[in-house]
């Protein structure tokens, strides 16, 4: 009963809602006597809400009625914190979620008769809790933020509360096409014209014009023969290394030790040999890559971006150790579609910048260029294209074989139409400019830069991503929340398992929506956060020896993907960082050929002229 | 040589450009000597396009010159055969397809230098070729066809061809929600507010309002306490039985021999001990739970719907063994959400109608419902729905914990805002009538009862799939191809490994959308096809013993699951059937209380009125 009651109230609360019951009960009956404060208690404290109340009033409620106590005090709380509390996201959440509740259902939630198995069976739910209290003890629990942005206030998003805006500074619609108006104009036509869901899997009605015309663009945009699209990146990771690594007969996938989950899932299904080599370590690759015979079959499974601490891979030296002992590469540019290279297909085709430039208008190839030289390039649809779903690009008969043998592809409902209509024209509107991309790495020079004036600790990196390296699970959520509540700033922490223990960090990515008084806002704050709550900066990181790279001895200066030159910086064709109150900037040329890739398929209405084109 | 030369020419042909050079090759070395028409000749003379030409004059065209010979004829053919091609699908496809290649890129397709590996190394490409010709062989290769559903038009697709048009009687949008439109009207109203993509995983700013109250519609919808969004159902099967069946200690899962891919591969994943059990038999499922201990924990998981066979699962019963035996159930209801019960829970609820449909408008639960006694439910927002999309709905802790570990949830960009919207309006909408269910019920009925009167063999079921019985592998694809080119019909061939071999059937899926005139038109034609074919009918099955339930001896009736009296077949509430020309029924009640759903996130601009609101 003393469980029962504490969760009923318990569950009531943003912030100790998702807790378990064995988890509360094991934190009030942790200290808690003699006057001093019970864990449940200390941890109520870090409530951004009711902890400044509790710390002035309620420190010595003890025991196990004690959530029911402070919970009591809730609306006094309210009151005390008064509009404090409006900026308090917890607090707003709260409120609103309650709000939408009489909003949005037209009955209270039902109470749900539990199944009675008989005695002495397994105990299910006690089980669950143990697994969940294991999270909330290593600090990985997680809990998301309401996040809601909106497209014509782009990096702009909306908390729980509409009323309440905060700068977005932590999400992968890197370049804004989620809200660029080729984009939603042709989703919005398609879906008049071809309705809402693909209605069946692409073998059974589910398989259409613009899945075709998408693995087209797909695979000419990686100059492959072929491409083929899944429900998502992480589906077509899972999906084409499980298969491809399940048929080779003998196969040793030669992984990176910083592959993405869904790589590493990928690998795991397959059931092949696994060998993880050292992140970027090409000595160590080698070294592996030497001990299985020539003949067997291998694949070395990488990233172009790694997306939490922004390092690229060698790809063209990874190519070399591939051909030489005779392995397939299989190159994950999910961070990098859309970012990088004259046509946006990523670090591949960014490593021979000039070349692939100079033939973007004539369809000859450039020889044994590094794109050419992978053989697998896996991509997202949702993140620099704005959309969702992911890819597999490569020859016509790895291709086939995936889309053939590919539980993950073959059983299950193909992307709506206006999905992958608004993927395909993101994908034709990047390969005509490069002004997005071009913002975006000129944002980010500026962000590090003002970063390294400030002493702030960004891990060093050569790409789009500005990981600040915090190196506290704790102070890493502290000064996420304290941006979110005090300076209406959005950055997610990111804690382990997603990085390790000890390398927590703020993930920032700037994007080309984002103006030059919003850049200042974010250093400022930033710095303001790192002041209050005494985060270690460079200097600090230094003095112990470096981590996560950040303060490493000896370190070689690193150069940007984009060059001085590629970004326009010489020639004087860079763009120029937005102003407060200007609008996005819209190529009208890219419209025009976004818009014809589809025309005759989703000539519904009205298309969009330059004209109408600015968001 | 030979092989690239043959390629060169095959690739460009329809019907043979997915077959691998070496398979041409071995097709072209078996027979093709002495006047013999060889291997490959044969299986050219099956393309409907060029096999009529071949069988009139160039049948003696031999060896590995052939495929070019028959090419440089491919014109000749077409003149021949004249507007009779217009109305072969492999014809039209091609023709669309070099259409739409002048139409969409603006530079010819470039040539890639493949990687260059080192002698003595494996060959990937060969081995791919060999994986694809085991494909080739059995007959289970996959053509997809090209369709393309017309939200205006529904049920009616154009084809590669816009202006060839085809009736779809397969696809599983059962009830023509992907054209309904408060989904499209809150979809492009979503679009306008928070644009195209979510921007990141739901824990890095892709968790917004919208996600939340689609869980919570989900909960409220099976009565759980929650629900977790997922890319799709597949993703939600696969990753909620890893990630349990993985983490329960010991863990043995007892899963129906007729389970979906994604279960099967959700069991395999979570390295749980797995024990088949036979296709709904009770007795079966029993005497193996028997076999493990009492205390192991286990979960039973099955489906309410097969969708290939449409039999459903004796859910109360597997509700009575799990608890005897201390499992959860894990209930696939992919096929039923949306289609039966009075809200449109699925079969679970269904098997309490007059319980549930009583409490529809009171927050009172009902006391050991069917629905309250499975511990997990899964489910599409793809099919009934009309969008895209799964779930999982249960207990908190039992969502937590897969919300908290598994990988395919955790790392994905989740679902745009737009497509989550449509979904949960979707869903309400759903709830407030049955009017599409029951129709779409009728119409199964009436299709049933239709094929029975002229002895089109169906395989018998209580549920709304009409799979009708061919048998055979090539003539299952012999009779789609025919409704499609002859008849204008759209029914994909299902054949293994989706079926047994030797149950190759047409997998028919009525909609309230078919009028009275479309249903005649397939049953003629579906009748046309059997004597052109000369197809088993019902008697001949009888004949023969019975095959797939068709023409079982000692077989007792089904009941269907929706009763007379609940589909207002007593009362004089049941809904008409279309005539041609009517309009698809939309009703208006139901538009407003989705409306209200989302209106306080989503209201930009007008919204869709009940005067607008029929399509």
């Amino acid at each position: 009963m003393q469980v029962n009651s504490l969760l009923r109230y318990s569950r009531a609360c943003p912030f100790l809602g998702r807790s378990s019951a064995s988890s509360l009960n094991a934190l009030a009956q942790v200290g808690g006597s003699n006057g001093r404060a019970s864990a449940l208690t200390l941890k109520a404290g870090e409530c951004p809400m009711l902890g400044p109340q509790i710390r002035r009033g309620y420190a010595s409620v003890a025991g196990n009625r004690e959530v029911e106590e402070i919970h009591k005090k809730k609306d006094i709380a309210f009151d005390a914190v008064g509009t404090t509390a409006d900026k308090c996201p917890h607090a707003t959440a709260a409120r609103a979620a309650a709000a939408a509740t009489q909003r949005t259902t037209d009955k209270a939630p039902e109470v749900t008769s539990a199944p009675e198995r008989a005695a002495g069976t397994f105990n299910y739910e006690q089980f669950y809790q143990t697994e969940l209290d294991k999270k909330h003890k290593d600090k990985s629990y997680r809990y998301f933020n309401n996040i809601n942005r909106m497209a014509a206030k782009f990096p702009v998003a909306h908390t729980a509360d509409p009323k309440v805006q905060v700068d977005v500074w932590c999400a992968n619609d890197y370049l804004g096409m989620g809200k660029n108006p080729v984009v939603l104009d042709t989703m919005k036509r398609t879906l008049n014209k071809y309705g809402a869901g693909a209605g069946g899997t692409r073998n059974i009605a589910g398989n259409g014009a613009l899945h075709l015309a998408l693995e087209k663009e797909l695979a000419s945009l990686h100059r492959k023969d072929a491409a083929l699209v899944f429900s998502s990146c992480y589906v077509a990771n899972d999906a084409c290394l499980a298969t491809i690594g399940a048929k080779l007969p003998g196969c040793v996938i030669f992984s990176d030790s910083l592959n993405h989950a869904s790589m590493i899932q990928g690998v795991r299904h397959s059931n092949a040999k696994k060998v993880i080599w050292k992140h970027n370590d090409m000595a160590d690759l080698e070294a592996k890559l030497q001990q299985v015979p020539k003949e067997t079959p291998k694949i070395i499974a990488f990233e172009s971006v790694y997306s939490m601490c922004g390092s690229v891979a060698p790809i063209e030296a990874i190519c070399d150790l591939a051909e030489k002992y005779g392995a397939i590469t299989f190159l994950d540019e999910v961070h990098a579609v859309g970012m990088y290279g004259p046509s946006g297909a990523g670090v591949a085709e960014h490593l021979d910048f000039a070349a692939h430039y100079a033939t973007r208008e004539s369809s000859s190839p450039v020889p044994r260029s590094v794109q050419d030289r992978i053989d697998i390039i896996t991509g997202t649809l949702g993140k620099a294209y704005g959309v969702v779903g992911g890819y597999i690009a490569g020859s016509s008969d790895l291709v086939d074989v995936v889309r053939s043998y590919a539980p993950g592809f073959i059983f299950t409902t193909s992307l709506p139409p206006a999905v992958v209509a608004g993927a395909q024209v993101s994908i034709a509107y990047q390969k005509e400019t490069m002004s997005d991309r071009r913002l975006q790495q000129l944002n980010t020079r500026t962000v590090k830069g003002r970063f390294a004036d400030l002493g702030i600790p960004v891990v060093p990196n050569p790409s789009h991503i500005v990981p600040v390296l915090v190196g506290d699970a704790a102070l890493a959520k502290q000064a996420s929340d304290l941006l979110l509540s005090e300076h209406h700033i959005y950055v997610q922490s990111i804690n382990y398992p997603t990085v390790p223990v000890g390398e927590e960090r703020l993930r920032i990515t700037p994007t080309p929506g984002h103006t030059a008084e919003q850049v200042e806002h974010l250093v400022a704050s930033v710095d303001s956060v790192f002041n209050k709550l005494n985060l270690k900066r460079q200097a600090d990181w230094v003095a112990v020896g470096g981590r996560a790279g950040v303060g490493a001895p000896n370190a070689a200066p690193l150069e940007p993907i984009w060059s001085d030159a590629q970004l326009g910086l010489q020639d004087g064709t860079a763009p120029v960082q937005l102003a407060a109150g200007s609008k996005s900037i819209v190529t009208d040329s890219a419209v025009q050929v976004a818009n014809k890739r589809l025309t005759h398929l989703i000539d519904v209405g009205p298309r969009l002229g330059s004209s109408e084109a600015s968001a």
